[in-house]
């Protein structure tokens, strides 16, 4: 579920993000936990090594180890990276959730047009919102593991009611060995031919607006799609994950506290914890975490896009819209305004 | 209320943008007044304890521990962090301003297709503006604290004269348990439909035009929503304060200044008051100030968007347009450019 | 004006953008001319004072502070901040730009359809003109410092023949206490209609076309408006000045020339001018006044659009465009290309 | 073929994109593979060249070159060039992609339009779409060097469906010496204009409909060409490789190891492998990968766009829209959430 | 002429883009050649002075100076500015040439609704595409050196082929001292209106799309326009090129080599040859060079849009596809994928 915090931070006050510091659920502690618990242990069992493990010319050479690696973690230009990258995923994840297609608008055009109270007239309206709602759940279980989950078969759309066993079954024996969800826009948009043969659709305007807006919705389902298929490319991907983890393996070895008596220039404090480097840990992993989380926005992360949510809301306010909302109003008075 | 300050630098000139360090009203100062505080109090106290409350040997871990911290704190990427996220945040808060649905354009254009003087016509304008503002309240109502303060209950609506008793009924009554801003808008659709049939819209371009706008005015209604539903995602938002934050509190260690007798490195001077840190909490707080008032527009805040005001624009802007404007021109005379 | 140099570098040459340095109009060096005159007086005074004026123990404490200085300058993330702040102003404005209406396709659309050489039809189309003009002056009147002085009150535009002193009353009439610059548009959708009642246009795709137009028109008026509304916030700006200003406060002490032979590591040569300095100012200062001449383009900087030359444009055209080139086009021959 | 990875990170969990590291087939691994190999032989030769070959004399100037040119890698700014240079290829590479043409929202509409159920209209409607997919041919051909293997003469385009004989003839015998990919689809244009004349199509709103789309594909067909023929300007894509080889030429010396003995500061390990310039090495060179795999998205990496694909399923896609979905819906029934 | 090196990257490989390195025409080594010389005679002469020209005591002073350059070079934030600053010039760069104007899809949906094959409708047809190409030739005129070059006149117009004497005499008769290249597309405005008129265009879809398209060519013919007389802001150019500059400027003094014999830190090799300077200036001035060269991309470098190019494409294109193609298309057969 997306996680919205956006009213605790309304209102800018003392102290203003730091109450977002506290949520767990969705957050960077929640994603990172692990992998801070491995990174911690490993640290510790170096650290134990060194102190009680090593002998002492052992120790010497660790020393050594350790200062080299110290020098070349700076080399490591992790913030570049991140920054740029984390910066285009982020951008590219809005990008693909403006374009998950919304009935709202065909649906709002529909019922300017197609008109005439009786049953089959409704139940054109309902069927062509149904054939909407039909491709948006054959496309997102294509692209979102949680859709699939509840829809795991074609069984579970018709008993789900968006489909009916007949309508499956010609769905299932158009030839094509590419993904099909634009058979049922393609039903829908016969059915608008036909209303506008039989003038349910009263003029040509009526149709070619509603087919418009039922061509923009179909493009969108393809995007879907697109979004899915074309992703990031691996090897950039590839480089800033590298680049993080690289940097993290390094600092294993040195950001561990040498023997203050030793006399090393910077080594006269022992810490024991690290705690510098846990909270580098925590900027690096978690601005990649963001990167991570969004990358496949249609999973089951906490903060993913809720596409179940999303079909149940267009599902209600698709059959609402078109046929308890078509064609009533409250009665024409002058309103409070008036001169 | 947002700050208008741009007349004060229309020409650049000696200082320029130096007469804005003077603002208070949503100025950086007001913003962070409270957090400077507590940052300079706690430095204080432990500039005091180390002073005044530690034995020679504390001293000296207290010494160390300083200078530990003090070449730590440069290890913390905040401005690689700050810089793209806030330049995400303000990208996204001019967007979503861009999106604030005005209902100028839709009257604009029923002028020109919905005649007729007689008073039923005339009440159809009135209406159809009306009902855009209304829709206009529903959904800034779910997204704005100060909308929401402005009309607590759909009272307040009927009071303010935005919609009557009966109206508000219809819309309670319509079944659907997500938000129903699109009803109002759907009356107003079914009304222009019915102006059609009456002829007061004389042809099919007419309600073709009216009708795209007002479908534009709902995407971006349901725009509004969805801005206020997927917002940054929160990893990303506590991972960039993460970083300024502890950067904070390092430096309440690290840059506490050491007694110059003791001959450390770089701390033979002191000063008592870190000034420079003082300095650097103003940049980097302030810097992730303006993410924190622009992640949501929406709030009371000094700069945020004055939605009270806009609606208060469009009620008198719109019914203004559509009755004292409707198709009045002056006298068509020669200019004063003729030949 | 606008400053046009793309001319001296159509073709990269030999020192390229070097001629650019020698421009005095709109150059950096007249923007920062005074600043740069109060800064090394400052620094002439200050190093005069510790040179001159303190006594030996003074001078050991000046030397430490200007030390401590020098060592924070750098702590300022001056490049970070005004990188990301000026690219976001540099991005604003030049969509501002892209947003100023320009007359000119309404106008061609309108010769398209709105026919007849009789002076009827020939006043209405140059009055939908002066209307549309009539309506960018008001509006950028409310936001250009140099169009309000052009026009200080509405008796200037009456007698630059803009407007009639009828239409100003009526104008001034019209009941609304916000910007009104939509009245005059609203005038010339009145006059089309009724030129489309009187069958100057001949159909009712000319009418639709033509308001389509003239509502983008009055949609980007619109927005000249609002991006004068609200403005970048404060906050940043602030923010960015002030990582400028105080990195130079800095500097005044920091960047002081101490006496060689105290034998400061860093200090062995001591030039009276601080050349780096100066040019540091150049840049960051410049980079300043990149964004403080932008933010407000409607000003009267040396860089600023010049709204004043585009109205004359604009007048000239459109009266050229609707008028002398109304229906007249040369004879039909055969080109040369002819087979 | 793209690599298609982000169900493997749909949801975040524990080590996340390190399972991505162990891919091969695209990986930044198999594209540096041979010059890492290159980069380790030549940093081993002029190892064993200063430990066996060279007398202690030319050690010691050797040895001075060594930290001469360590101090010098860090001035060349890698990062900085790499991350704005990969951030606008990687910017372009997705435009470019959202700018290839597909046929489906043309032939969706057409459908909506194009009526009869006789041969000719059938032939008609095939032949639309089998003259996008010609140009769409022709166009990737003179793009891509997949599609061009695919098909290297117009033979193999006749063989393959897409084009008769006597097509291919009277395409290349239009006279134009530029490319002539917008041919078929002036075709397509005037076979509607005759289905419109013969009242296949029956209104002028199909014809606009259609004609509208069929130029909208025409555009992104010019589009690709248009990618293909201004690149990102030769300059840039050379500085950013220089700043990366050039680096890399420097840490050859740079980055030996010194005899430890000698003393030098900061060189008392020998490590004998350069395991931090070769992370480095990883880092900065697989970055530069990045552009270099997405500035031609049209060749045959790993990880460019599969246009052959692409085109295969725009061929089954188009015919199955045009012939097999014509005119066909399911039974209109009443849906399951019927009152 | 644009490079085009697109192809010898299509696929990556070993070395990948290494063989961009070695090309001359449009190179950065090309554009720089002459800076670098004198860059390099610069330090030489100074190099020279110093060894050979100095006593003892100016080379101290000398040798002090040096060091003091050497360390403030760093303090000019020299690849924050340019990286910022190029990739606003790159993004503006490309932006402007998706804003050139192509004829193409005017004449595409002129060929569909302009009909009868007669010399009357043929004339008409090709002087409307002529029209178009004035157009195009009197702003490019305007704003690119080449074409300016090529029509230095309008005789030369006249002579090419894209006007006659009588169109010349008219265009220039037209009252406007503002730049007139709309005029020409007003008049094939015209044109088609009497087109129209002569129910050569048979229905009102048919005008409304042309101009619709037509109107379109003239806002980009006008963007042209607009790109060239609002450039990027001199200060912003200006603060560029003053950091690269001054950056090696102080280079010619900081980078110099030491008598290693004075034992100065960091000066214990002499080269003669400041390598690693020479190959920052590569960098920093390349980058700097993509700039100069993006910034008017209508002049005649080797990289800039080759619109005289366009100019003859458009031309041949344009008649090939109103005259030659207007109204033919193969005969209409079963394609090879019919059951």
């Amino acid at each position: 579920m997306t996680i919205i915090y956006q009213y605790k931070v309304a209102t800018t006050s003392l102290g203003g993000f730091v109450k977002l510091l506290a949520a767990w659920r969705g957050s960077v502690y929640k994603l990172m936990f692990k992998e801070m618990m491995i990174f911690g242990g490993a640290y510790t069992l170096i650290s134990i090594t060194y102190r009680l493990g090593l002998s002492l010319e052992q120790k010497l050479i660790f020393e050594k180890i350790v200062q080299h690696c110290d020098t070349y973690t700076s080399l490591i230009p992790v913030s570049f990276v991140l920054g740029f990258y984390v910066s285009f995923v982020v951008k590219r994840w809005w990008e693909q959730f403006m374009n998950v297609p919304w009935p709202d608008r065909t649906l709002f055009i529909m019922n300017t047009y197609l008109h005439s109270d009786d049953d089959r007239a409704r139940i054109m309206r309902r069927t062509v919102a149904r054939y909407m709602l039909l491709s948006l759940i054959i496309i997102t279980r294509s692209v979102s593991v949680a859709v699939m989950k509840r829809f795991p078969s074609t069984d579970h759309i018709i008993q789900a009611g968006f489909a009916t066993k007949e309508e499956i079954e010609i769905f299932e024996n158009t030839k094509c060995k590419y993904n099909k969800f634009w058979v049922p826009l393609m039903w829908a948009n016969n059915i608008l031919v036909q209303a506008r043969r039989e003038r349910k659709i009263e003029n040509d305007f009526g149709l070619r607006m509603i087919i418009e807006q039922l061509a923009t919705f179909r493009d969108k389902c393809s995007l879907c799609f697109v979004y899915d298929w074309i992703t990031i490319p691996l090897v950039y991907t590839q480089v800033a994950t590298l680049a993080v983890y690289i940097f993290f393996a390094t600092c294993l070895l040195g950001r561990q506290y040498l023997d203050p008596n030793k006399g090393y220039p910077g080594y006269d404090l022992d810490l024991y914890i690290p705690l510098f480097t846990m909270l580098q840990f925590f900027f690096y992993m978690g601005w990649l975490k963001v990167a991570e989380q969004l990358i496949n926005p249609f999973g089951e992360d906490d903060d993913d896009y809720e596409i179940n949510w999303l079909l149940d809301r267009h599902t209600e306010v698709a059959f609402s819209l078109v046929d308890q909302c078509y064609g009533k109003y409250p009665g024409l008075v002058q309103d409070k305004f008036w001169n």
